[in-house]
């Protein structure tokens, strides 16, 4: 049968991650050893799984059917509380539970923020590079991307005025900014408060939204303002996304947004149909897992743990990376490497993954498809002994491909 | 601040659920006592709660980081091969991996479907009245929807084959037909397996798909057909849809779906952009619940138990509502109920919640927004002793409607 006339246009919206594909290639190759140097996963280390356990189990015992039968789309109140208190402590005063609702991870989110803002052509800006599955559920909707560069001060938000008073003046306006203003993904790069403050002053003039993407403030390990965007924003322009991917699990698929109560109840709608709600048990551990201290106690020994594989990772690429740049990330959990103009690191990767290295090639990262130079490296998960190896490994192919 | 602006023309296919709109006035209006016949709950009496939570802490103490670590699009392993033989049970022959998806939920694969599925203006089929989510989720893809009216023998398909040939006879074509054929919500109805084969003969003939909703052919209380579309599919039309929200625990939102891997790979695609992956904690306790026998034992507790209270709301109606008809449910969670026309259900809901009782209006379920004399209400939550006192309650405010 010919399944292929029965599939929509909107079909091809729906971008293949590489990452994902390469993850599916490994399983094939059945690997005896490999460095996973791709996804963002915590550290296992990390975990305290008998204290967890008895979260699981408790959790069942406690709420009984009200973990068992369906929920509202919203997100389950005492979480919705928790997150609150959660929040309060890192600066940010949610003013009523009708500006927080719960998400199916901070991926869904983006796709739900994307579905409920942007009509086919909208403009939007995104830092270039930044977090490649951002730009691919924005490109559900089809806009029109504006990729905004950074340096070490994160975002050039003089370049993006220049790109505003462009669409302005031919008559056009932009709907939202995408930012993930510390300790980004992929750069490890941080926006600076004063350009934070710039930015909001220019959503306020161009009258756009600032989508703050904040999974890693909780990890830094330098000296570095984490004011969130949405702790500064006085006219409600701020949509800010969390998610315990990263402070406790991110097979919980558990996230949360703030914004006005106007567009969370849109946000509701549209998530009503997509899943009707998220898993109560993983709403339920997470909220057990912040009132108890235990989300507190993961991420102090994440960042403990981090920030020396942080630092066996930019030694290691010191001594075997030829001709790499990269910028030290004060946070979060990847260093981004620009590689000789030479070196593709897609046609790369299989060579890679067959030697025993898995990283994601920065292309996809990149608005305007840039960057084949470029690769994502992630140093929280792999064990700490490993780095070193990985990435000499990887050092050693990269050097074979420039003599060729 | 102006946030209507900032819309997309998309959220107006996102339909607000009067189902779950009520729910939030519920929430406000703080009841005494509530007898809840709205949603398809299971009933809270067949839990054994302390071997749910203990299975709870297992999947933890089990898979460790697997279980709190990313996890794949398509589903966990484990949990997929014990669908496989769940379904071997049920006379469904799954023949590889690459035939099934697990999903958050099965609402998430009715988004899922009409997302691969449907242009704007394309031709759907649907039982009239059928599933509300369903409608609304095919919605959210802008299509015309064909209602083929029902009958005690489920789909009249000679209806369709009518429909059928107008579509043909212009130019035109079906892209799938929506059917539960055991059991239907809203309607209790089964399709007999005549109509199940002539439906399959027009999709060869007229080349379109199936997608086959099974969430209740567990819970039949009269002899029935439960025979699947899936295992009668010879020619890889069926899509077909099942779920652990009956047989398990809705709360833990894990569905599946089975489709030619054609289909299957582009569903992973769309999904990987909408939540990255289903909670593994969701997917391990189910794939644990299905192995140790827990999902047979629950749904024959259920089966025993929701037939009663099917017993003892027919009994109700027959002794309370004037004028009204239903077809008896040969299974699944729900009666439909038409009063006379002179009654709008929706308008009668806020009186029957300061009464203390809740329904869902029928006309979300007819594809037509036609059914505005009927309701639908569930009989496999509310506690047995509740079900006549709710129906009298009902059936005196319906009395009073039809006196003025």
């Amino acid at each position: 049968m010919e399944y292929r006339k029965f599939l929509s246009d909107r079909l091809s919206l729906f971008r293949v991650s590489a990452t994902r594909e390469a993850i599916k290639l490994l399983e094939k190759l059945k690997l005896p050893k490999l460095v996973r140097f791709a996804a963002g996963n915590p550290g296992p280390e990390i975990y305290p799984y008998e204290t967890i356990a008895e979260i699981a189990k408790e959790v069942v015992m406690q709420y009984k059917a009200s973990v068992l039968l369906y929920g509202s789309t919203k997100g389950e109140k005492g979480f919705i509380e928790s997150l609150k208190s959660f929040m309060y402590q890192r600066g940010i005063n949610v003013r009523s539970d009708d500006d927080i609702i719960v998400v199916t991870g901070s991926q869904q989110a983006l796709y739900l923020i994307s579905t409920l803002l942007v009509n086919p052509g909208d403009y939007i800006a995104l830092e270039n590079p930044t977090y490649l599955a951002a730009i691919n559920a924005f490109k559900t909707a089809n806009p029109n991307m504006i990729g905004v560069p950074v340096d070490e001060k994160g975002m050039k938000v003089e370049i993006l005025e220049e790109e505003l008073r462009k669409l302005k003046n031919s008559g056009k306006g932009l709907k939202y900014v995408y930012t993930i203003p510390t300790a980004s993904n992929p750069t490890g790069i941080s926006t600076t408060l004063d350009r934070k403050k710039y930015l909001l002053e220019l959503a306020s003039k161009y009258d756009f939204l600032v989508v703050e993407d904040d999974p890693y403030s909780y990890f830094t390990y330098e000296d570095t303002d984490t004011t969130s965007l949405k702790s500064l924003d006085s006219e409600g322009r701020v949509i800010y996304i969390s998610t315990m991917s990263k402070i406790f699990a991110p097979a919980l698929r558990v996230g949360w947004v703030l914004a006005n109560s106007v567009l969370v109840s849109q946000l509701e709608r549209i998530k009503a149909v997509i899943d009707l709600h998220t898993p109560l048990i993983s709403q339920c551990m997470s909220k057990i897992a912040i009132e108890r201290g235990l989300v507190h106690e993961v991420v102090r020994k994440a960042k403990e743990l981090y920030k020396v594989k942080r630092d066996a990772m930019l030694k290691a690429l010191e001594e075997n990376i030829p001709g790499g740049k990269w910028v030290k990330p004060i946070g979060g959990l990847f260093v981004m490497v620009w590689l000789p103009e030479k070196i593709n690191t897609e046609a790369l990767l299989p060579d890679a993954l067959r030697a025993g290295v898995q990283y994601v090639p920065g292309r996809q990262f990149f608005v305007d498809d840039s960057g084949t130079n470029t690769l994502r490296l992630n140093f929280s998960y792999p064990p700490l002994e490993d780095i070193p190896y990985g990435i000499e490994v990887l050092g050693k192919l990269i050097k074979d491909k420039l003599k060729n």
